[in-house]
């Protein structure tokens, strides 16, 4: 288990420039609510970076940890992993991952993930999300010791020298760009293992927000059927403004009639992709029965345990040519993916966040995510 | 289920040159001796060729043929899906797939799968072995109506305008290729789906001529490590000869001491790469286990109905980037890759052939395979 | 070079249900006006099809053919590889390439080459568009012998059992539909074998109907940049509507200014991928040099010989890592991806057909496309 | 240009365990011997690695950097990237690229590229040899000010930490390895980019290490045919040893009968990829003429700038389909391939060290690799 800081390293300092406090929400006890605290801000080392966290986004696995569900996370912290916002304070020249130098007072979004650089995964293999060595900032860190502020649900964080910056202009709404760093990552990620091609017919089951980046996704990639099965009428109508043909609402149509549908569309073959977003067993069944000979199956919604499935080993799998492709978490390259995905489509992205909180109200904020009534809430630290 | 021939196309004439019966071995009931019957020669149509068969290959999956465990067969029919002879008719201009021009009494190769050429799959996603209307020779074939002759367990054989050829120089020992049909081309299909790099180390359950084919390939594509896991001694030595590193006999080694030992060569990770090619559930199940993060678990040995494995949806798919590939049947660039496969190790794979049989000793080769006493035993309908 | 009809097999019959002869476009000339003629319908052999040509398209390479410069016709022939219709007679059971069972009276397009479908490169290396046997209607053909109607300038045509067809739904305007059978399918060619990424930028030079597509498939494929250099500011326009971001008229801005422009768009280190889609060497000598280090340079414009480009071995090709490729026509699954682009994107794609002309004005059409006065002109044989 | 080190924070400091002082060889003015010099050893920071170089290669472009031909170098500096050793110091805990953890007294390869990590290359397009920010030990680096030791071509070497490690185990000798991580690396990098496939048809050009190494990869991957051409007979002769299926003396057979011998090898169809590993103009020339439509010329060779050729966009281009694929320097992922292809043929790797040379005979090494007598020579800092 990574274990990111050592606090010792972290001397605390007051900084001429900069107020020398910053607010954060800390997680101390399970299903409790969050508490807002104050932190002083940390010293930098060579290579790393303050940032003003001007939107954090609050995602859905950020409910699974506030459960206790996630067996990564040692308490206390601060949660978030994803954010955009300014820098303040850079120690030494750094540049952003598209070699655009970067200088106080702009605008980048952070990867979430830190990698070794250096192992079978970042070196050899060239799949940094696989590395083992990998940690999250508001997943995998305690706020215990400097420098503190490690979580995203905070005014200031600290991004040491290994994080990944994307500059971004100063006049896009930061806020929408949030998605990108987690779920759009992710889907992003499952769209590159899935290796669809121009022309295909992709079926996306689960219509959150990453099951909506896969029919994002899929339309940005020339998919000529993109078939979205959920069960809120709300998440699919926002489906189809990003470009779903179909839309199956589980609620209205039986298993039975979702199968007619897709077969009757597919010209009785299946599918060519079908994304499992959802994270249900459920969902990932009806991906294979739905998918043609020789398709993929993506499975990217489970996040945590969550139940086995049954596979027959001739009839689903050998005798279909089935690839079954699970998909864990996600790297720099995918963020980029996801990034420009929403650059192109700002007006679409916007109205993905449907809610908004200052960070006082995280716990509204969870709240919203935890019942399905906001499709994705995101904190503004410094108010808008 | 494609019904390749209608036998009134085929008015049967005398050919002046040739003698006009053929002997082959008749598959009439199911678990019955196989007989040798005499059929007459057909007369040919533009694009056909008669062959005179040299060798005919006896596969695994004749015999559950033979068992009537196969759905696709009619009885009754002739059996041999594998085979390779030399061209005695032709009928207009004919070419091998590398392009160089047929002439009669010229050796050649087919393949074994006849595929429509013009489906979703041979032209769109050009994966020709999962063409709706492909059909074999010796499986899905009766022997009812002219042209009659339609499986390999016979002196001689028609060959339909869509059958692929590759020419044989004349002084290469047939029967050594005729295992680049069925399962060399399958092993290579496996090969090719599972996108193996240099330098991988790789698994491979199942040591019968699919597994001992997937030893030679990895072997050929630069596998750092090779390890055999199989039941029988002398196949394990054979894997061995054709670049296995390690083999673990399973009667020799528990599953927890090859996990160990699998663990211990890949320092913990697990291989990049498992083959199962043995199609059993617990031979998948811990291929599945043995694989690392990210990597991939190809599934080629299920060539019929035979049980359902359970897969955590968490632990074993998403969390693990797992890839479970299954593998189904081959199309005639996997027949030239095991061609050249052979050609290349000619010496190696002149000793998987263990049994020689004259056609009217099927029921023996027949009983050499369904026992494992053969690696790979062939028909000579002509002699040697 | 292919000679793909021996007359003496289409023996000329009176069809009962048909009017008996067909109006066509012959060229007999270079450069002399096109003539209109009359030929017997055919009598169809097993697995052909007669359709009406609906909509033929008048291909710059047609202006080329006229003028004599393409070697691989003969005299005297009717011209139009492009084309779609209906299906007025059959042979046999037929199905399209999406696996849907085709009826007389239907709709249909019609993929241009016929290749032979045995070849090292039909299937070992899966590139039919480099089969040797490859012909295409209206180019390799002669219209001297029965069938006589094999191009597309004409009421009718005769599809040999190995075109490959898409079913079109009837409610579709089909004149829309016919570049996707030639500029669509080659620069659907050129984007696949780009392997380019999501997020991408990209380069096209030259802006006729090869280029629009390479703007449209860029765009459909999540490219971040889409930076057009043309000459005409009406075409360069029509790019914009497909999703060219910026847009570069050689009139206006010089070598230098493009060469800035585009390195300060992508941060100095030029495009990811450039596609040369105009046939000329300054154009790919610019594009090699916009091009990033790692990039790729796709070279579709080139259909006749039309001079060199000399490359600094060191500097333009290997301190580059550059990847120069040539793209030549394209395949069955190519026409597929451009369909299925212009079916996603009709009310754009109408727009490009510029003018329309009926089949005794073939001539006119001729002058439209080689004073590039229209951007895609169509014949329509049967009025509208 | 990178600028590796900077000598103020290497303040020098007396070690306790470890003589204070190294010999190097030092190369003050080009064409002139290069001298043997004493440096004191440098003080490690956290993550630093401090090797006794047991063997280091000397590559053909260390004799273009003596000659003054290579831009990047600055003098005076300290020869060689190419090296192997063992660990004397380490400052924290590091791990090899397997994941083994390191200890001093281990023997380790070291990749001979540091890399950013973070930019457009390294973390977008995964192609961390064309980061801008790359750097080798042995070429962009001074001697001048501390850690001074940052050359091969010495008994220490101090290696920073974003260095790639390999263990090797002590029963393997070290000299041996030494190409693997420049020549073979590149070679490597070459076979990857070319995807080829199993089965193909292969041309190299060029027989020095680069070619061995082209030609040990291609039999590695399973090439049907090795074609090299080279000018000296016995290193022809060691590309036999590694699977050189056909051997061609450009002293004995003019460019007419090699192009005649390599297309009645290919059926008159020419090579699926040639591999230009000769940096000579002439020879890319030849690799176009010999490559079949579709195919791919690799052109690994000019690592320095060495003339321009001329190509038809048409005809080399364009209707040949051509992929033209340049190929610069290696990463880490290159270097384990290489590894592990010459730990699978250790013995016959092992001929390819044809001279072997103590620290302060460096300059007969230089000669013995400029006049071509040696194929490969190593020193050996320590002895034997």
């Amino acid at each position: 288990m990574p274990m990111p800081f050592k606090g010792n390293e972290y001397r605390i300092e007051e900084s001429p420039t900069l107020k020398s406090e910053a607010r954060a929400i800390v997680l101390e006890k399970f299903n409790q609510p969050l508490l807002l605290k104050t932190f002083p801000l940390p010293k930098l080392r060579e290579g790393e970076v303050l940032v003003k966290v001007e939107a954090a986004g609050v995602c859905g696995s950020d409910v699974h940890m506030w459960e206790g569900r996630d067996p990564r996370i040692r308490l206390p912290m601060i949660l978030g992993h994803e954010g955009v916002g300014e820098i303040v304070e850079m120690k030494g020249e750094k540049q952003d991952v598209y070699g655009i130098p970067l200088h106080q007072g702009e605008k980048v979004l952070w990867n979430r993930g830190v990698t070794c650089g250096h192992c079978y995964f970042c070196k050899v293999k060239m799949e940094p999300s696989l590395c083992p060595n990998r940690w999250v900032y508001g997943i995998h860190t305690s706020c215990v010791e400097p420098p503190h502020l490690t979580g995203n649900y905070s005014e200031y964080l600290l991004l040491v020298e290994k994080v990944d910056l994307f500059k971004i202009q100063s006049n896009i709404e930061l806020e929408t760009l949030v998605p990108a760093s987690c779920s759009g990552a992710t889907a992003a990620h499952a769209i590159d293992l899935s290796r669809m091609e121009s022309g295909d017919s992709v079926l996306v089951q689960g219509v959150g927000p990453l099951g909506i980046f896969a029919v994002a996704f899929a339309n940005s990639l020339g998919a000529s059927q993109i078939i979205g099965i959920g069960g809120t009428e709300e998440r699919l109508k926002m489906c189809q403004s990003f470009g779903a043909t179909h839309l199956l609402n589980r609620h209205r149509f039986s298993k039975k009639e979702r199968k007619e549908a897709v077969m009757e569309l597919t010209h009785g073959r299946g599918v060519d992709i079908a994304f499992e977003m959802a994270g249900e067993v459920d969902a990932l069944r009806e991906c294979l029965s739905l998918v043609r000979m020789g398709g993929a199956c993506m499975s990217a919604g489970f996040g945590e345990p969550h139940g086995t499935i049954e596979i027959d080993c001739f009839h689903d799998l050998g005798r279909k040519n089935l690839r079954l492709q699970g998909v864990w978490v996600s790297e720099t390259r995918h963020t980029h993916m996801a990034l420009q995905l929403i650059l192109s489509h700002l007006h679409e992205f916007k109205k993905m966040i449907t809610h908004r909180f200052p960070l006082e109200k995280a716990n509204d904020a969870i709240r919203a995510m935890k019942t399905k009534e906001a499709i994705k809430a995101v904190l503004l630290p410094h108010g808008k």
